[in-house]
């Protein structure tokens, strides 16, 4: 029971902006602000109003009882004691499992109760009511929810998630600021305080990271040591040993990920407002022919000649838009990028080539912005109802894009010169450009613009205030949150959040030290100690820089696992590519005993690779056990109970009925 | 309520043969075979006795009430009209689904009831009874079953389930005699005649014949028209079209399947007695470490450390076994395959050519029993305690063995003579022969082994009434039946049925035509013709020459479908090499442009391959739609009563008691 105690303990998770008003003219009443904090404070929510520089601030927190209600009426599922999934009822929280940290509601889920709760301040009269805002007259429709009407009019500026200090602090102890555990985190507490899908990226990059050991310290001994004769076997063996290291890495990747779904009971699925989730992504276009076959009545025939159509309408929309984006990127990116490739290659002059990469970096940011913009427009057309199914189709159609940029003028020097210094110079320029670089402006940016920001608000209080003098401080932590910038994703705000980059960030890098790990056996030590970098810049970006990111639920890394894969199959590709090139230097190109060795290898990795998940399941014995045990124990318990209210029932509960005619019939 | 009406006019399904007594010693009350009749009367089965020439059949038949019985004592699982599966219980019978004829259980579900029924005849009084079967003294044990002791001390000599005279009949007529529907096939009726598992084979073997219509015609087009200078073209064109084709029909199969799957109500897991079985093999290794678990009482790491430990000592014993496997065809098959192959070429004599491929054809025979033997014992040692899954893994040991056998001869053909002709001649040889003539043996072994045991037996009467004359006929059909072989694998009877043969007969022959599609587009034409006729003898083998086969729930084709897509795999490579060597006649081995975009054509298809069932799932949207649907309204029907339950009982019901806790806290 110290676990409702703890909840007891308000904890303000959200804060809603509102400008400061002119605090002279005081008919209250209809003062919308007033209205909207009356309207909080009667569905149960516990409001708290800081006043900052030139905002006010509406900090909400909300007891057990209301994010019980709200979840019940929400209609959320959450797994019980005997394993399967319940819709949440207030009177029976008992029933049902909590959090690794005792708390009733995961973050994910109490945000999404916060977002009903505040959405739901509607107009319960009949008639309009007009609410004012410092002089503006405003019409609340009745029915309307005040807190959207108020958005769309500008008066509500922003609503986001709040830090909870406390536990803020001891995260910032415990592991942004720990020294000591270089790969090893408080994964639990992450989950519980970001939510799943970032706790899942920092579980995925600290397990990375670690099995980077190996591959890391294999590249330094075949990097540095001199094997005489046996030279030309060590690049063939490194090159073997890194992929039969990734193959293995992203399997047991899989079972760790299992693993946490089951700590964090995901291993069900779970019910967002839109639809369903499973592992994977099941059910991704379940909900919106439901809405098809209810106009079509009983007929099952029809019915499921309807799903089946709109299934391959799908499949062909999805299958054009994928066409088009391959094509765009074949037609139109591969040819400028190997102009910029050849063009640097050609020109002697150190000035006009600094000039062409200026130009070239200028002209990529806003092709990918373009590209980025037209894959959501693509999206949009398609059948993906459901949120995380369309940020996946995102990631891959933007991904298309990166690859061809990061990776193309490497394929070109290898091309070209067929000599593994030059490549190997590229490499490294490469790989300190973008892995540095991009560590240093991912911190630095948030920091600056937060500072700006503040120098901003700052000067805008001075300029109001002009008469008085002396310092002016930010009293209040909630306006220093306010200013600082959001996690939010490079190429689209809608569908992403800043996990994007991240990710993206790690793809690409895998992608480079893997393609051209014969070249370049030295990128594995350098990489790894990248990553133990990246590991607490983004803790400390994510913990100190940014506003609290909105949770996600997910229960995989999603997409990028599927190109993580692809990437593994396209280095056994190149990196057979580079070896024939770097033992056939006389460019003769005969199917020699060395190549013929080459092509068998490379076809034996890629059986490997196809092969590994047969022998190794995705999912521990001990997870599917659980799930198992689960299931017996449900049936044990509601067998003889349900089968009596079934074929009691049984003429009204014949199959083709909807779960809304079911209703009716209860 | 006619589905009822038509299972009370009793079909006897299952018989027990015992020798003929001496009829004239009357004291019958002591005779073990009438303790056994009056045994199976006493648990409801309804018993005909048939007097055959030398044996008795003691048919038996059981009415629905002494099926339900047994199936809730069983403890059975059958899905209900909301979705989910529930034991059975005889009481709500209306709560469950019907199978498709309207019949409660399915034949798969009968024989697990009649055989739990047969074997349940156990002596429950405290003292052993001694019976008499002629002179013989036989001790009835206590808590012993009846049949078993007979059939250990050789008195009861089988138990068979006997065809439905009057299902066979219409069977025939509408399937194997039907001339008209050349592959399409009642395959409802097949389902509910001879359970899924040989229902599955001939959906499979339909869908295959009927989608080969499309590469046989493409087959002939490239073999009897002259393309001129396009001629060059035409072969690679036909490779990428047949690659496509198998990838698309065994995508469209797995759819097929699980809407067949979905038909027959397997969507969910199927209990039997050993295990569960979802579709694919998801609950294989979950019983016994159960047992493992269960002295270790409640602690949770000790449990999941057990778990681990047993499931990846499971992995190390399945990879050792297979290393062994793989080894022993490397080093001990291919050299003796190869021999073979070479000896051939270099022998002139025409007579030394036929003696040794005789003495070839009955060292292979040997070694492929020795080869089945080996790998039953070696399966014995893995963890797999569940059935099908040791099939399954059978399956793929003795595979190895064939496909060495089958293919490795053409594989050294191609390779030696790098001639198209030579090797479209070995195709043509080995296609004709091995389809032609097992299609022959199949169908006429099992009617002479009938034929020679009907003529012993009446031999065998003959001699025994050595007085009486004139023609003795059989005058049962139970006994003819009896004398009928069984329908049973060439390798192994335990794990396997003779479905193993047929879907090795099929895996062969489709590696032969993809493997080497390129050298032989008319194979596929030819096969197409097979395997009409293969179906149809399949069907007249089922129906007219064997026994009834043991019914075997299985929702999918098992290791069949990863054979094939290995060998969708192999034929991308082979058929690559064919064309390599096509378009090389010169041996200059140079790597040109056409040896690369060979080489590229070979890894997009593969590509192709992997990435396919990305795009189309396997299971179609209206299967995947219906399942959730019966989620939901499982979900809206035992909620809240479910919820009461939980939270009511919650203290004696944390997830770490076990089932049989459980039962006793009710």
């Amino acid at each position: 029971m110290n676990a409702v105690k703890e909840e007891e303990e308000i904890v303000y998770e959200v804060a809603v902006v509102v400008p400061k008003r002119n605090l002279k003219e005081e008919n209250g009443e209809y003062d919308c602000v007033e209205v909207l904090v009356n309207e909080f404070r009667n569905v149960g929510l516990v409001v708290d109003r800081v006043l900052g520089l030139s905002d006010e601030f509406i900090k909400l927190g909300a007891p057990l009882e209301t994010l019980g209600r709200a979840a019940a009426k929400l209609g959320m599922k959450k797994p019980t004691h005997i394993g399967i999934e319940l819709q949440f009822e207030c009177e029976e929280t008992e029933a049902f499992l909590r959090q690794p940290d005792g708390s009733l509601f995961s973050w994910c889920e109490r945000f999404q109760c916060y977002r009903h709760l505040i959405y739901e301040t509607v107009n319960k009269k009949d008639s309009d009511i007009s609410l004012k805002f410092d002089s503006k007259e405003i019409q609340w429709e009745a029915g309307e929810s005040l807190l959207q009407r108020l958005e769309s009019e500008g008066i509500v500026k922003q609503v986001f998630p709040l830090h909870d200090e406390t536990k803020r602090k001891k995260l910032l102890k415990s592991w942004a600021l720990n020294c000591w555990d270089l790969t090893k985190q408080p994964i639990d507490e992450i989950y519980a305080y970001f939510g799943t899908k970032i706790a899942l990226y920092f579980a995925f990059i600290g397990m990375y990271t670690r099995w980077m050991i190996f591959p890391a310290s294999f590249g330094l001994v075949v990097q540095l040591v001199d094997f005489g004769s046996l030279q030309l076997l060590v690049l063939p063996a490194f090159f073997v040993g890194i992929v039969l290291w990734a193959v293995l890495f992203f399997q047991f990747w899989k079972r760790k990920n299992a693993a946490l779904a089951a700590r964090w009971q995901l291993n069900f699925s779970v019910s967002t407002g839109q639809g369903y989730k499973v592992l994977g992504r099941e059910w991704s276009c379940i909900q919106s022919p439901m809405e098809v076959i209810k106009n079509l009545g009983n007929d099952k025939a029809k019915e499921k000649e309807a799903f089946q159509r709109y299934e391959w309408f799908g499949y062909l929309k999805r299958f054009r838009n994928d066409a088009l984006v391959i094509l765009s990127i074949i037609c139109l990116q591969l040819p400028f990028e190997l102009a910029y490739a050849h063009l640097y290659e050609v020109i002697k002059s150190d000035i006009v080539k600094f000039g062409l990469t200026a130009v070239y970096l200028f002209a990529i940011q806003y092709f990918t912005q373009i590209g980025g913009k037209i894959s959501i427009r693509l999206i949009k057309h398609e059948n993906n109802e459901y949120t995380e199914y369309r940020a996946d189709s995102l990631v891959y159609k933007v991904f298309g894009l990166y690859f061809m940029q990061s990776y193309i003028g490497v394929f070109y020097h290898a091309l070209l010169h067929r000599n593994f210094k030059t490549l190997r110079q590229v490499l490294i320029q490469r790989l300190i450009i973008s892995e540095v670089f991009q560590n240093l402006l991912e911190n630095s940016i948030p920091y600056l613009k937060y500072n700006y920001k503040k120098y901003r608000a700052v000067r805008n209080k001075k300029k109001r205030e002009k008469g008085s003098t002396g310092k002016i401080q930010f009293t209040s932590r909630v306006e220093k949150e306010y200013l600082k910038p959001t996690y939010s994703a490079s190429i689209c705000e809608e569908l992403e959040d800043g996990l994007f980059d991240d990710f993206l960030e790690l793809a690409l890098q895998f992608g480079m030290i893997m393609m051209f790990a014969c070249a370049f056996p030295l990128a594995f030590a350098f990489c790894a100690l990248n990553n133990i970098a990246e590991i607490k810049t983004d803790a400390l970006k994510l913990l100190a820089m940014l506003k609290r990111p909105v949770p996600r639920a997910a229960a995989t890394i999603g997409a990028w696992l599927n190109i993580f894969q692809f990437l593994i199959l396209m280095s056994i590709c190149t990196n057979s590519a580079l070896l024939v090139w770097l033992y056939d230097q006389e460019g003769k190109w005969k199917i020699e005993p060395g190549l013929a060795a080459i092509l068998i290898m490379e076809h034996v990795l890629l059986l490997i690779k196809f092969g590994f998940s047969r022998f190794v399941p995705d999912e521990p014995a001990w997870v599917r056990a659980n799930r198992m045990k689960n299931a017996t124990q449900a049936q044990y318990m509601c067998s003889k109970q349900l089968l009596r209210s079934i074929s009691g029932g049984e003429r009204s509960l014949n199959p083709r009925k909807t779960p809304d005619e079911l209703k009716k019939t209860e």
